[in-house]
């Protein structure tokens, strides 16, 4: 089993990865807990459900599971308010642990109950996609959508361990493995110029779930990404890097409805439109631009972004939660293993826009 | 103007009190703020509104208001929603500012729109009510109820400053001043015997809004809460003996429906009945819930709750955040200026139901 530890103001914790973590469970639970909440949806209870129930009911306290709509489409108010609904009605107390079983959706909706239910509980990630497992899972990140925007609502709030079961992606959708593979070489772009290289040589073993490759790549993911919000848990700085592709990403999924396009997808082809981008006004080599339209397509994400018509892309950005007084900040790679956020003129994104999309 | 300092690890910050703090409202806002919401109600509008906004805009910042249905039965998800709503549509981005002008529902609500907007932006708090001012602003508690269970969904998120204008309580009605007194008598009872002496003395003063009174009493209040709060943000231990009264209010407020009686009136009322059960099983002399008793009447205060039923209060106080293990733990005094917290037998509080119902 591999240990990656984060350590943030709002605090620290394990993440533990490996097979078979799924039947651990019960180790992760603190004694003086009063019941437990597994969330989850139907397409993963029917996976794992009974699997994590029987390991978290070694402790002896009280299970209870929530199931929600799957999808990016229900990350809404009301499916936080079933959760809401069942914990109030099964009245669990301040004491109760919840359990996030499911892809990113379930980690931020089940994360931001956490956060809020009776001013705040504890809860535990146990994600079951590749994408949570590199991403979304770590580093306290919770949020919900709004009508008028992605992850409007929400707030930082760490869990007390992330528990990352490797067995559980042979069951996932070669889609969602491919999805999850853009954050991968999302950390090599901009923090990492050898795990890029490295994302590079072993795309082809990455998409065939090489247990040795994927394992290396979720545990550098994973010590990357805990590296950045340690050193910035609120995204007051340094971790706005890690929305690199997330700009133009959060208009083609908001502008397609959520959930037409996977979020990694929509970040994998993000990520050509920025590498693009930073080309353009950030100094970034044009040689490595197709180094990254390369790699995002090796993997099997889209590198072609859809027309939404220039006018309509910009407002969508422009909703972002990375504006700054109404100025879009984009995160730009000055070379491989190295970015910074910065804005830049409508002019130069309409440019990047006219050839990224189709 | 008086100045009472809170120390708490989510943030520190000054409680200014005095006359014509609204006017001065612009001195609070930060130099980086990028715009500022205004978040009230038709009737504080009304009297405060414009003046509120006439300081806010010698900031040269865009001031946007957001007015949200009077009383604590809007204290919910749909009048929140009305928050988010407005701030999408103006654009405010992560570097607005709230400012809460209002009571405790306002003030509560804008909170919490301001801990998970965008995962949180700063925020004001402006009490205009005396309640409030001597109570939910300070702390931050923030929350909106459930259909299952009051302040079931919120946040300990801290403001930027209080701004206590005490002008604003001449035109607060007489009914809302006793409900506030019933929170600054709770501090004496559970913390300062000196201070409940004080307000026996002073309660024909306090209810006639006797300047000096006034003043004091809401500055010696904000320096008991904020002594309390500096010590224990989150609940953990400490801060629960602030909710002296309010197990039994909180049934009150909800068995008849949020809005019949006030919530310092629920409290005033619940603080007699734990008097009541202070005496029956915590040593509390008999001749001091007398005091008790007198001192909720003589501010105005109802001493006898509504007849709910012993079941129905058993079951109401049983959903109360102050349940561990489906315990109910009641805040008690052993003494004036005392207060512990702790279970108590089903029939000793059947016992005290039936002597303070009617």
């Amino acid at each position: 089993m591999n240990v990656v530890d984060v350590d943030t103001p709002g605090g620290s914790y394990p993440i533990h990865i490996g097979p078979g973590r799924l039947d651990a469970l019960d180790q992760c639970i603190p004694a003086d807990a009063t019941a437990i909440a597994v969330v989850t949806n139907p397409t993963v209870a029917a996976l794992y459900g009974e699997r994590a129930e029987a390991a978290l009911a070694r402790t002896g306290k009280r299970v209870l599971r929530i199931e929600l709509p799957d999808g990016e489409a229900y990350k809404d108010w009301q499916s936080l308010n079933l959760i809401f609904d069942a914990l109030l009605t099964h009245r669990l107390d301040r004491r109760c642990v919840l359990v996030a079983l499911g892809g990113g959706v379930i980690g931020d909706m089940t994360g931001f109950a956490a956060a809020v239910y009776m001013r705040g509980v504890r809860f535990l990630q146990v994600p079951t996609t590749l994408l949570a497992q590199v991403d979304s899972s770590v580093g306290g990140k919770t949020a919900v959508n709004h009508p008028l925007g992605k992850n409007m609502i929400g707030a930082f709030y760490q869990p007390l361990a992330v528990e990352i079961d490797t067995d559980v992606l042979n069951t996932l959708p070669a889609r969602e493995v491919s999805a999850g593979l853009a954050e991968v070489i999302k950390y090599g772009l901009i923090l990492d110029p050898d795990f890029w290289t490295w994302c590079e040589v072993n795309a082809e073993k990455l998409r065939a779930l090489d247990s040795q490759a994927v394992t290396y790549a979720i545990r550098r993911s994973c010590e990357l990404k805990a590296q950045v919000v340690g050193k910035d848990e609120r995204e007051s700085g340094l971790r706005a890097i890690l929305n690199l592709g997330h700009t133009f990403g959060h208009a083609i999924e908001s502008g397609l409805g959520y959930g037409a396009w996977l979020h990694g997808e929509a970040v994998g082809c993000g990520m050509v439109q920025a590498a693009e981008l930073s080309a353009d006004v950030a100094g970034f080599d044009r040689a490595d631009v197709e180094r990254v339209r390369a790699l995002v397509t090796a993997i099997g994400c889209p590198a072609v972004a859809p027309d939404l018509g220039a006018d309509r892309w910009l407002d969508l950005m422009q909703v972002d939660k990375k504006t700054e007084g109404g100025e879009i900040r984009y995160v730009l790679m000055t070379r491989i293993g190295e970015a910074i956020t910065r804005a830049a003129p409508d002019d130069a994104v309409r440019a990047v826009l006219a050839r990224t999309t189709q």
